[in-house]
């Protein structure tokens, strides 16, 4: 096998691991903590889905896969919940590590190209940067909404914490931001979100 | 919210139940059972990564869209073991009732898009759907070696049955399938695959 494809494959069984990376986020029917690679599926097929919705066109393709690997580097630095104010602190640096840690599994050409897309997600600024993000929000609310908010009971989070965050699902989408909103009211209402 | 958007997110949530379909795969390091969702987004990576490999030119954002619903209808069929005689029989008709009920929770044009998606992927005749099939084949065998080829010693599963399958992969990529070849080699060497 040529050395370039010998790399690839390697890549290719090192992000296996992801599917070993918990969230605080629980499936829905009150399931299990999801793992990094089913949240980075579901938000790929939910941004096809909903692209009709982003605020700015979007290379949709771009998009996905900006979903689908967004959360390789935890493989190293472990998730960041996004309501855990310590950990966050270091979040970058710990990213930043394990992004050329991982990456340079593969070939040089791939390996610019997954580190610039990993860096252009993780800038906020292009308009498909906005959107992954919008569905890096929007998928674990989705669950934990069915799930009458547990999550966020769990950490006792705030409504000006979630509040904080979905704001900038705004940047990516209105309409979905709309929709997060009534959902966070819901919560607020309900007391599932501490005021 | 308007009924367009209430039916995507619908078929959303629905879709989260993929997590708790597990096939007979186990993750590296001799892990646990793999799921429908992380297999289908391991897939769209490794699509993305070994594009160069396509026999033919392909749409990639196509082939990972298809990688990454291909397997959905089994949250309502079950997965289907591949060299599970009997199960393979009632396959199609499990998979073709579990896509009407699906889809259905989609907007008309969005269900007709899905769907037809499907269908093409289970064609097998595009470059599209090869490719993709070349990944869902390529996939687990990865893990598996990875794993000394337990998964085939456990269900005591024969060259013949694997070839069978792989010379699929064929299909899709021929440089793929010399790798899938020499690593098949390996196992029935090492007594992994009954011969």
């Amino acid at each position: 096998m040529d050395e370039r494809l010998k790399k690839q494959l390697t890549f290719v069984l090192e992000i296996d691991k992801e599917k070993n990376i918990f969230r605080q986020t629980h499936l829905s029917g009150h399931g299990r903590n999801e793992n990094d690679a089913e949240h980075a599926w579901h938000m790929a097929i939910m941004a096809y889905l909903l692209r009709e919705y982003a605020n700015e066109s979007v290379d949709i393709a771009k998009v996905m896969l900006m979903c689908l690997i967004h959360d390789i580097v935890e493989i190293e630095a472990g998730d960041t919940y996004a309501y855990d104010a310590e950990s966050l602190k270091t979040q970058k640096a710990r990213e930043d590590a394990a992004k050329e840690k991982l990456y340079a599994l593969l070939p040089e050409d791939q390996k610019e190209e997954f580190m610039s897309l990993f860096d252009e997600f993780e800038a906020y600024e292009t308009a498909e940067a906005k959107f992954a993000h919008a569905m890096d929000n929007l998928q674990p609310l989705l669950l934990n909404h069915s799930n009458d908010g547990g999550d966020w009971r769990e950490h006792q989070v705030s409504a000006a914490q979630v509040y904080g965050r979905q704001s900038k699902t705004r940047l990516g989408s209105e309409t979905l931001f709309h929709v997060i909103d009534g959902i966070l009211q819901e919560h607020i209402h309900r007391g599932n979100l501490r005021k």
